[in-house]
């Protein structure tokens, strides 16, 4: 991996650049702020941060929670070289506070739900303790991973409802935003991509990897037919043909019909062809019977070519297309049409002091103090409602929730099985084992949404999961409402 | 970096993947195809691929290349570490061909638009020759980096119109799509940002890093003005203030001006105050005619929140706010809403035989034959025409151009001067000297947008800037085609 960032550098600075750490990635402002903390004596003043975001991404009514374990991950390497602070040397720091952040490791404490939970708005979803510059360092890291990965698996999980049980696979990184293709794959199949075309993600997550041939390779020679034979010669147990380089029914199917035949003589067996521009529709149901029609029920049909959710869903449930994997790209890689989770992170104690961000936009008021976020579950063991308690709370003794702008919308909660979902991932500095096997946190994601009801679901006005905080903790926020005069 | 990117590898896997070389940022088809061509007895078959785009992206009149010198810094370091083979012979790849892999480098030539360009759709940017083997290996990086950093240089440059002559600044790292952060800052930049919150890429790109505060920061004391003072005190060089903590008009500003006064008395001068909620128009004129009551005429106002380059020009142009700098976040290093250039890499020659990709889909035929880039100005010196002529035409013998799907259509060019925009940027493997110094790309950008007219830069319905072909390329096109029966 050294070489392969390295080399992003210009070649001229390989050599002065050569150590970065992790500590580097992030706003300058964190650093400016650590330097305030520093020099004002507040550098051992106890802080409480949690990070929450404010809209489940594409207008849905969940959010997959992904990017936990590459964020614990850059939080050990979180430090900075003697380049580094020769560099922020340059910057104008001062010396006193470079000479502190020369052994700087993150020492506090993080809970989290899991990777894979199903959360929702205003849900504190991470929570950092630790003296305040410490916290206050990591921010911009812990956003960028989190907000990323949690959107990818978001919208990868949508993708995976609209396909049915039909497999889909991530084709996305000629067309992800740079590098950030590596932890779009990863976020994909936490999502339910059981695939990926990007070969350096499959090498370092252990993703099964994907993918046959291109147009190119079909015009490399004279004649399609001679094209997918050479291909199956040399590929015979994974023979995937793409049929739309010059007519997919007039040329591209009979072609491939005529090669699975002759692969049958020789025991072996056509797996799928490919479409990948046209009406799918309309192509993959013809190219279902003429399949059929010449005895290759088994030969798969696979369909790419910008799809999405809502086209996956059309053309399953509405135009009945013959299509039994996808190849999904640009959409999923990036979360278009979305681009970002909005997940803030924002200080909520100070000293044992709750502390409350006010704000000209009502919904950027923050929940003051140290939380618990607990899962209530009705009586058949669906989820029933989320609630947001003052830490020091006991979640089963706590019998009413509100709703967090509106207090006379009330739940009563007595007598439901709850769980916390927020558990320690990091004490003292020191990162606790956490799942990091994608398909146990993507199967953690089926069991949890299988406790979902179906109307939260839906891509269309889906219905509103309803959280709600605890008398205890709104008669807080009100109080300092008042202090502030608001 | 050595570090960075192992950071993000599962522990116990450090040892194993420490050396992946860029080999592996690729599509797995890429390498399946390659060994196809190995054992096919293709490796040597000499191939042209070019790329383009087919829409320039934002529904804008122009697209901005960016991201070449990445893309060929990774090139440099295209190759296969052992554990990468090792990786790819679990992968079922053949021993000969592995065998191959150990010792390949890209000794092909590549031409290219220089960074900075304005480009636009169908037109072949970048152009690769080479053995058909090591053309087709490099495709994936290539349009994984090109499609993103031309698409974040587009977009930054749309805000750089719409701010005017005021300055803006990149915020984005936060929600940037993960490591896409690092490069977003780049193409930023060379799309006019004049500074990066971004520390890593300030450090590697050599880009001037700014910030100053969160809400945290003014959270973490008891009074907004105690909070302003500390900071002040500590960074009196470079002191911008955030003021909606609490209320931006009845708090903010007023603490603000206090702080102003105390600092003129100790010879320091406020710099800025920011603006990070609520209405901007509103508050910045409020804002701005306090500070001017208070005599302070060269305090600034910086203004963030979810800016674009459309709330920008209704910002200043209808709402007549008073902002002297923008912080532009996550549409910015995103490129909301567009997520991705649709930029593809299509074979268009093979030993000297031109080659063609028909499609379902109309404008997804591609161009056939080697060709070259032309652009033709006007006797002002405006842009007037792109040309796409076969690589051994003369431009100053291209009478007349035609509409690549309306022939119909057609202009003269008689006597117009005429550029290639290509040129050559890789020799048989070696890297020549392009321009990497990011300010040059972007004052490039600038000279070559001065010649754009400007009804093809405006946001709604730009006037579309004209590409023709010559009539000896759309005679080729036509003859391949009914070789082909379309």
């Amino acid at each position: 991996m050294a070489n392969f960032l390295r080399s992003y550098i210009k070649p001229s600075e390989i050599m002065l650049f050569k150590d970065e750490k992790t500590g580097l990635f992030t706003d300058l402002y964190e650093l400016t702020m650590a330097q305030g903390y520093f020099f004002s004596g507040k550098q051992s003043d106890k802080a409480t941060f949690e990070y929450f975001f404010r809209n489940n991404p594409f207008q849905g009514g969940f959010t997959v929670f992904a990017g936990l374990a590459d964020f614990l991950d850059l939080l050990v390497e979180f430090s900075f070289s003697n380049s580094d602070l020769q560099y922020l040397s340059h910057q104008g720091f001062k010396k006193e506070f470079l000479a502190f952040l020369a052994d700087f490791r993150f020492a506090g404490n993080i809970s989290s739900v899991k990777e894979g939970e199903l959360v929702f708005p205003y849900e504190p979803v991470v929570k950092v303790e630790g003296n305040i510059l410490e916290c206050q360092l990591i921010e911009s890291m812990l956003l960028n991973i989190l907000n990323f990965e949690s959107l990818i698996a978001t919208k990868a999980y949508r993708i995976k409802l609209a396909a049915g049980g039909r497999p889909f696979s991530d084709f996305g990184m000629r067309r992800a935003q740079g590098l950030a293709a590596i932890h779009a794959s990863r976020a994909a199949v936490i999502g339910g991509a059981s695939s990926t075309s990007n070969v350096l993600a499959g090498k370092i997550f252990g993703i099964p990897v994907a993918g046959t041939q291109a147009h190119s390779w079909i015009q490399s020679f004279d004649t399609e037919l001679e094209a997918f034979r050479t291909y199956a010669k040399i590929h015979p147990e994974n023979t995937t043909l793409l049929i739309d380089t010059y007519d997919t029914l007039k040329s591209g199917v009979p072609n491939a019909i005529i090669l699975a035949k002759e692969m049958e003589q020789q025991g072996a067996e056509l797996k799928a062809i490919r479409l990948d521009s046209g009406d799918m529709a309309y192509l993959s149901r013809h190219a279902r019977k003429m399949l059929d029609d010449a005895g290759l029920q088994s030969v798969k049909i696979v369909a790419s070519n910008q799809l999405n959710e809502y086209i996956i869903n059309t053309l399953l449930k509405d135009q009945n297309a013959a299509i039994d994997i996808f190849g999904v790209g640009t959409e999923m890689v990036t979360g278009k049409p979305d681009a970002a989770l909005d997940g803030v992170y924002k200080l909520v104690c100070l000293n044992e002091t709750p502390r409350m961000k006010f704000s000209e936009n009502t919904e950027k008021t923050t929940l003051p103090g140290k939380k618990q976020l607990v899962r209530y579950f009705d009586t058949e063991g669906q989820f029933f409602r989320d609630g947001i308690l003052l830490a020091d709370e006991n979640p089963l003794e706590t019998d009413m929730i509100y709703h967090p702008f509106y207090p006379e919308k009330y739940t009563s909660l007595s007598h439901l099985r709850c769980e916390n979902l927020l558990s320690e991932v990091v004490a003292e500095g020191q990162i606790l084992q956490v799942n990091r096997d994608l398909i146990t946190i993507h199967n953690y994601l089926l069991t949890r949404a299988a406790c979902l009801p179906a109307e939260h679901k839906r891509f269309f006005s889906p219905h509103i999961y309803k959280m709600g905080i605890s008398q205890k903790l709104m008669n807080l926020r009100n109080e300092l409402s008042k202090k502030y005069n608001h």
